[in-house]
């Protein structure tokens, strides 16, 4: 069999970036990035309010054109054989819920000149947080009449979600909604430009982005009733016709590569465009997720994501924010857990907690304090936080939760606290594994992808502890885009891609490396005592039927500091 | 009636000072400071045992010599015309349970040259902490046969008192502990140096040092029972009749200086020396303390001392650290209060926590912060912290407590916590003001000094805004040496002085300054609420039989934050 190839295209918050893969070895041949010009780091913001986080939809298409361009002439550098005509399909994953209006030929408004300067106009970027009295609106309508569709969203519809978007721009920008023909995903538009489609009625629409983010479900019959729709806002039960029926896992077709971007993407016409999803689902797949296989994905916060087979029966689950059928892998659940903060939490602590001494900048600060507290043992700090400057996603969806510090004596340094810090997050994905098993969703392996889990060993070697398993990391440090290149490969076909499935791709495709962290037994036996203080307080504080007290809380703590300090 | 004069001697941890006072304008006409040579800032330490915290006599006479001497020097500067043959009376106020092993002859056997290099021969700072066993033995020997003893030293007997250096001595150091005729605290040896007497049996020995410290009370016969000292250990009860059988207030005459000391002080022979007492407890008299008061000496930890009328029915007080009749006024029983760190806490914090930005060293990022903080509203941080980083003294009693910050976001800053840490403070000072008047000690007024008091304008009137009380401050920075001046003049009698009571001598000579901090009546009611809210902490954390949940804790702070920042 000839050579062949397929390209992930994979867009980030702040920048978008590609990689090129060969389907037979696995070899990455090329990856650019392309940071977004508009804005500041690519975000349109509004001086007057912080909740504003819009983009321009010309950096997606300047960022595709750089990207993949840039991919094929890496590959052609690195070997002069190299043929992008069997480049033989494309995959794309986005950030989401990230909205666009459209006119009716598919064009994003904030491209059309009436438009361009009109930040309601452009794209409604996830972490937009201006729609969040829309979310408890909606939330509101749906708890009154249609419970069921909060049931797999984690009970609370979020104000980074597209209704909530869509009604907020009806209220305060009448004339562009009025202007919109329909709104489409971020990772629905680029397959659809890609593919020439300009009807937004016949894009071909993601599953993944449909069931997180609009309430899109086939055992209700789609999206959400007209009636539920007309309750909230009439404007919206008009959109429901004016949006899709039918959603599609991402080894489908989106579509065919069309001649004109062919052309200017240098690759040849005709060849097979995934349908898009979200950012982290492709990861997962990129990061080899099979049954049993719980990838995180650790960077400002974290995404934890599993599947189960849809033929098996699979409880509701309380506390996760997503289970979708079909969002990471085609004929099973997609099962969609999280942390709201965890690089986040060690950011903000350096940033703002953290003297000199131990660095000049942030960069230092972080490798002196992890030189400082390298050695210690479980518990020597004598600490325990609650990971909860972001709130709470999994288990307790809860945004209206903050952070916590105790143990702190008068000696307590800045380093302790950043251990207890990463160990707090350590406890967080303890609680998110521990409801995954639960429910009879077995963790059999753990693999960590993004920047938290190549960069920071400490870390790692914590979690290992803490989580008492072996922590592997993914080979590739591209794995949403290595996800999305399988995708493209899927969407090919098995013939061309020589793939019969998405599970055989990964197994040609997805490697651990070396070196897996493994937990150290002792270690794991005072974290298992420490959790359990851990968990008492994240009942006390975050669960409304909690009832008992903690008045042992800071005397274990102290005594478990003085036996580690005794060995 | 011609001049008359007072000096009061103030023993600190790392200096000792003196305060010359006019007894009839109240003029503070003189004062020196004496830092201790030896050891680290006075203080004679053991590398191989934290715990190990030593004087050196020396010291103390050396400083004597000095402070004494450099006041009179600089009452002359200012007053060509200053006759020292006016003072009439010297009164000590020293640290303790400072303890001090002396030979037959009352010599500190640290003086003598057989145990000069010896650190147990030496005298036992009040945080020498050695005796923590000790400690342990005696409380549980006291629980079991006579339970009284602990009722008015907070239920636990301290590795810091009298007993405890004892017992410890004894098993360390035998041969110390043998050559030793009898024991001293600082405040009884100063006296009995300058008088003369040499005598250990016949030493005037300070009621309020014995009461807090040495289990000495009347309504038992004094010092404990001879069987309770054999149970615990048969050296201890063969000391008790080489200690002493009756206790003295600072009213009282210690004796008569001697005209080796007078000669070398500059002073007259045979004026009035009083019984001495505890920094604190003399520090409540130089504030002005009377029936109502509430004096609260503010520095690295609060003492907070009240008086009650001994004819009074007075309730035991449950987490009061000492209540001792005479040991602040006599006639009155002296009411103990304090909380464990305080200033300690800011610094903890500012040497470990705070960032450059906000200044070059310690000063200039409290300055820092405080002009950051200045103007923030009562709830604006979101954060609640608990002032245990040193443990609870009032009214927790309990060492094994810690620290806690919550309410943290990803924007939390430091200035932030530096307010919440200083609202802590004032939450706990609320508590022991509280303790006070459930038990019938009404608090009428408030009078502050210390360095906090006199240094930090933002922490006073944070401290009126949560108590809802006007805050005052003494006019003296120097209140407890003022206070040993007070007695000094009691001592030598109502016609020497023109004092015919203590009270007399404090209306002459205690004032508050201008610009009393006054409370804000819609601060203290945010203050109420979210005094409330640490109080439910303080009793889940610090209460054994607290049972409830804290659910609402971190949204409730949340509620008053945005409340707050939405005026």
């Amino acid at each position: 069999m000839s050579k062949r190839y397929s390209i992930g295209l994979d867009y980030g918050t702040n920048s978008c970036r590609s990689l090129l893969v060969d389907l037979e070895t696995g070899a990455e041949l090329g990856s650019a990035v392309f940071n977004y010009p508009s804005g500041e780091l690519g975000i349109l913001t509004d001086p007057r309010d912080p909740n504003v986080a819009r983009q321009n939809p010309q950096d997606y298409i300047d960022g595709m054109v750089a990207v993949v361009t840039g991919a094929i002439e890496q590959a052609r550098r690195a070997d002069p054989g190299f043929d992008a005509g069997r480049v033989i399909g494309i995959g794309v994953d986005t950030t989401g819920s990230t909205v666009i209006p459209v006119d009716a030929d598919g064009t994003p408004l904030g491209l059309l000149e009436e438009f361009r300067d009109n930040l309601n106009a452009q794209v409604w970027l996830w972490k937009d947080h201006t729609a969040h009295e829309e979310a408890a609106e909606i939330t509101a309508a749906a708890r009154r009449t249609h419970p069921q569709y909060l049931d797999r969203c984690g009970g609370t519809y979020s104000s980074e979600w597209f209704w909530s978007k869509l009604l907020r721009l009806k209220r305060v920008d009448p004339g562009v909604f009025a202007a919109a023909a329909s709104f489409v995903e971020h990772c629905d538009w680029i397959p659809a430009l890609l593919t020439g489609q300009s009807d937004p009625l016949k894009m071909a629409r993601s599953v993944c982005a449909a069931g997180h983010k609009a309430m899109y479900n086939p055992d209700w019959g789609g999206l959400p009733a007209r009636d539920f729709l007309a309750s909230v806002d009439p404007a919206l039960a008009g959109l429901r016709d004016r949006l899709y029926h039918r959603a599609l896992t991402s080894d489908q077709l989106a579509g065919r590569l069309s001649p004109n971007w062919a052309k200017k993407l240098g690759l040849r016409t005709g060849i097979a465009v995934a349908a898009g999803a979200f950012d982290a689902h492709m990861g997962a797949v990129g990061a080899g997720v099979r049954e049993g296989t719980l990838v995180k994905i650790l960077g400002t916060s974290t995404c934890d994501l599993m599947i189960h087979p849809n033929q098996q029966e699979l409880a509701d689950i309380p506390g996760l924010c997503g289970i979708v059928d079909g969002s990471v892998l085609p004929g099973c659940y997609g099962l969609e857990a999280g942390q709201s903060a965890v690089g986040d939490i060690f950011l903000w602590f350096v940033n703002h907690l953290v003297p000199e001494c131990y660095g000049a900048d942030a960069a230092a600060k972080f490798e002196g304090m992890e030189r400082a507290m390298v050695g210690m043992k479980p518990g020597e700090t004598g600490l325990m936080a609650l990971d909860w400057n972001n709130g709470n996603r999994t288990i307790l969806t809860d945004v209206r939760l903050s952070g916590m510090i105790l143990g702190q004596t008068l000696h307590t340094e800045a380093h302790e606290i950043y251990r207890a810090l990463i160990e707090a997050t350590a406890y967080g994905a303890l609680t998110i594994v521990n409801r995954f098993e639960e429910y009879g969703v077995k963790v059999v392996e753990i693999v960590c992808t993004g920047g938290l889990a190549v960069k920071n060993a400490t870390l790692m070697q914590i979690y290992a502890d803490v989580l008492g398993r072996p922590m592997k990391v993914s080979q590739s440090e591209q794995t949403c885009a290595l996800g999305a290149a399988i995708f493209g490969a899927m969407a090919a076909g098995a013939v061309e891609s020589g793939f019969d499935s998405v599970q055989g791709a990964q197994e040609q495709l997805c490697r651990v490396r070396d070196g897996v962290y493994m937990p150290d037994r002792g270690r794991h036996e005072t974290y298992r005592k420490l959790y359990g203080i851990y968990r008492r307080l994240h009942d006390a504080f975050g669960t409304s039927d909690w009832e008992g007290g903690l008045h042992g809380v800071m005397k274990e703590l102290i005594a478990i500091r003085e036996g580690a300090r005794a060995e």
